[in-house]
């Protein structure tokens, strides 16, 4: 609560223009990009930190005053991982946005956790080099929230999440102590990984202040290729085809029909709305073997029945493919007053059975869903356009969510692949973790924050 | 302590054939491949171990008896991992063996921890997927030890450690409980991520009985390039000019004129030896962009002052390379009764300084040193030759290395990229973990081993 106390600590700590308190402010960073019909949060407070001191600063108030500390990048997570639960402070990391080093010898980059994602990637690859996770928010989302979240994104196929890509953090710790995780090495096999522990743990264990990053040699030349098919289950079917020929394209994603119609809808440019699916697949190496891929694919694609089979020859196209796949979820919302997304992942083999599946449940429950994914990890993201008012509707969306969860279990999958648990899956995290795996957890999460000030609230 | 109670125990639960307890047996037991001094460790008794109830049942004797469990695999680790420090019972994993599925379709495997890493590695390459961590010693040592260690090798370059291809396991837990890790998906983002706490944890933290691979597509076609050079700098600094290239090769490997001659004195196989270093270097991908990769690096090279560059073209000719390199601790043996090798990492703009220094410090404590390592990551391997029964000589070797431990993390490295701790590295570890990450380290074992019986006196 911010009471008088805590107003006090945070003013005589913190000058005036990096602390907010007006009841505006605090609303405003009340919730993150979870659309749900979640409002009773209201943040205490809201700090911008600029510096590590600052953090455990922050660190030492919570402490003193029992208040939760939330850390926030950019507030896109889709769980409500930034949600202030029963109020507590706002760190906000967008000030400490430096890239303090990239190393190209090294191939490394040291880096504080507000740097925009997409502003990484643009300043390793002008060096040459390439920071592959890229989830679809890229172009706001932050460095400490995909460590805080895992994120992945379409090139997790080829290059994999966050997790493969940090070799060493700086963490302040719940008792406002700062303790490194790893090595500024490629390799590090000194003692248990603790770095890995933190990443993906949602703010919860501590709090991240500095990441040093592991890069690669960017790729020399990439193509994108996007073909349309009237089966889903010829799309998904060509997907092992290609990889059984031991071709390992950097992403193979997926739009359905209504994925393709809603985008086509608002942002024409040019998708073909009366297919089934389609498949965005991007290849990447060096220039020769681009073309060979590329044809190599063309070529199974065309077995599999897929029709009108484009690509890009330069990087406009290319962008211009990803634009469309990446405009689905702001289409979505053009439809309803609200749009709700979510990441399912089965093991590929179940994938057809889980797109049907979703469908299915989808249209026994009258919504409208627009499924994008990445298909190539069997992972789907169903986006639902909602009205949070219409009371019917959202008990019918509830039911179909527990349903999809359910489809996934079955199906060998589970109920996160990248976007993780926050606020939002935590009522279901239990069918999916069993019981001793949760109970450590649980113990990890006392071993590390026992006042429970980091984060309350999420995940379990 | 082997008490009758221990003897009665076991030989109630497990079958005699699968019980050793001669003096002779628990003699054979009570070392791995750390070649040491030490000479006072006596295992109690040996289990093979050959089902998940059998891990099970071994826990409860071990939490009854409070006698230690140190489980091994093929017994390869270097750091004296699979030591019994102050006695305990042997988990031998060689008769759980079996891969349990190889899923073409979803790219992974489930095997069993006793599961000898290169024979997997053929399994999967006949079905067109890849495996690819390449420990040197991958034809004898087993996926469990991998686990345990975090092994990488060679292709880390490129590919990444065993951290990076481990999706799900199943892992019998101090008090006998049987938990699953993770998710049999590419992606999983739900909780912790608890299976990378055991990955690398020397079996201190629980016993991996069955874990689920993430494979790729196996690369279509490869190279090796061998480079000599008559100075070591020259070596390094090639290895920035092909990164800069954006070329990315699967691995770059090294030997000094001490590996070299060596191994050309026991193996010939026609090594240049009076070159002050040597390069390998393996390309791989689509066939056409393998011969354009190795032209650009072996232009690349030339320009480094390379000279006597050969590289392969086929397989047998790629293996003879590769034999060579990795003979070197077999070659090394031969100079005198005793050989160890050793583990250093360093950012690799600090790799020549590394290089230097070690060959420095051994020469000024009149050791003989040959340096093999994965220089693309910074990686050295130096072995050395010696006699532990010359007093003289082994006080010499332990205060080289010492030496060799501050040099490297004065370079920023560490004192293990791949190896790990075990019981050798102990009394370094406090040197490169700092004071808060090693309390937690600590707190993390008495959480999932509240009465030390998994592989105790082991990395801290």
């Amino acid at each position: 609560m911010l009471t008088d106390n805590l107003k006090k600590k945070l003013n005589k700590t913190f000058t005036s223009k990096n602390v907010l308190s007006s009841i505006e402010e605090r609303y405003a960073y009340s919730v993150d990009a979870l659309n749900s019909d979640i409002k009773e949060n209201l943040s205490d407070a809201i700090v911008f930190v600029r510096s590590i001191e600052d953090v455990q600063n922050a660190v030492k108030i919570a402490n003193q005053t029992s208040t939760p500390l939330i850390c926030r990048g950019a507030g896109t997570n889709t769980v409500g991982a930034c949600v202030p639960v029963h109020g507590g402070i706002i760190l906000n990391f967008s000030k400490m946005n430096k890239i303090l080093e990239i190393n190209t010898q090294n191939m490394t980059a040291r880096v504080q956790p507000g740097v925009v994602l997409g502003d990484l990637q643009k300043e390793v690859e002008k060096l040459g080099l390439f920071y592959p996770p890229d989830p679809s928010n890229l172009k706001v989302s932050t460095i400490g929230g995909s460590i805080a979240l895992n994120s992945a994104g379409a090139r997790c196929f080829k290059y994999g999440a966050t997790k493969d890509y940090i070799l060493d953090m700086l963490v302040v710790t719940s008792d406002g102590k700062l303790i490194r995780t790893g090595s500024n090495t490629i390799k590090n096999a000194t003692g248990y990984n603790l770095g890995s522990l933190f990443i993906g743990s949602e703010g919860t264990l501590g709090i991240v202040v500095e990441a040093t990053l592991k890069l690669i040699p960017k790729p020399q030349s990439n193509q994108v290729i996007m073909a349309y098919f009237d089966e889903i289950e010829s799309s998904i079917s060509s997907v092992d085809k290609i990889i059984s020929k031991k071709l390992f394209p950097s992403t193979i994603d997926f739009m359905d029909k209504n994925a393709l119609s809603t985008v086509e809808q608002f942002y024409p440019t040019g998708l073909l709305t009366d297919k089934k699916a389609a498949l965005i697949i991007e290849v990447d190496g060096e220039e020769l073997s681009v073309n060979k891929q590329r044809e190599e694919i063309c070529a199974i694609l065309r077995e599999s029945l897929a029709t009108n089979i484009q690509y890009s020859t330069n990087k406009d196209e290319a962008e211009h493919i990803w634009t469309a796949r990446r405009s689905s979820m702001a289409a979505c919302a053009r439809l309803k007053p609200n749009v709700t997304t979510d990441d399912i992942i089965v093991p590929r083999n179940n994938l057809s059975k889980l797109v049907e599946g979703i469908q299915n449940i989808c249209k026994h429950h009258n919504l409208i869903t627009c499924l994008v994914g990445h298909v190539g990890d069997g992972s789907v993201h169903p986006q639902i356009p909602i009205d949070f008012n219409d009371k019917k509707e959202y008990k019918e969306y509830k039911l179909a969510k527990s349903e999809i969860y359910r489809l996934a279990i079955n199906l060998g999958g589970t109920i996160s692949g990248e976007h993780g648990i926050g606020l939002e899956k935590r009522p279901y995290i239990a069918q999916v973790v069993e019981g001793g795996a949760l109970d450590y957890m649980r113990q990890i999460k006392k071993l590390f924050d026992p006042k429970n000030i980091l984060n309350p609230y999420k995940i379990f």
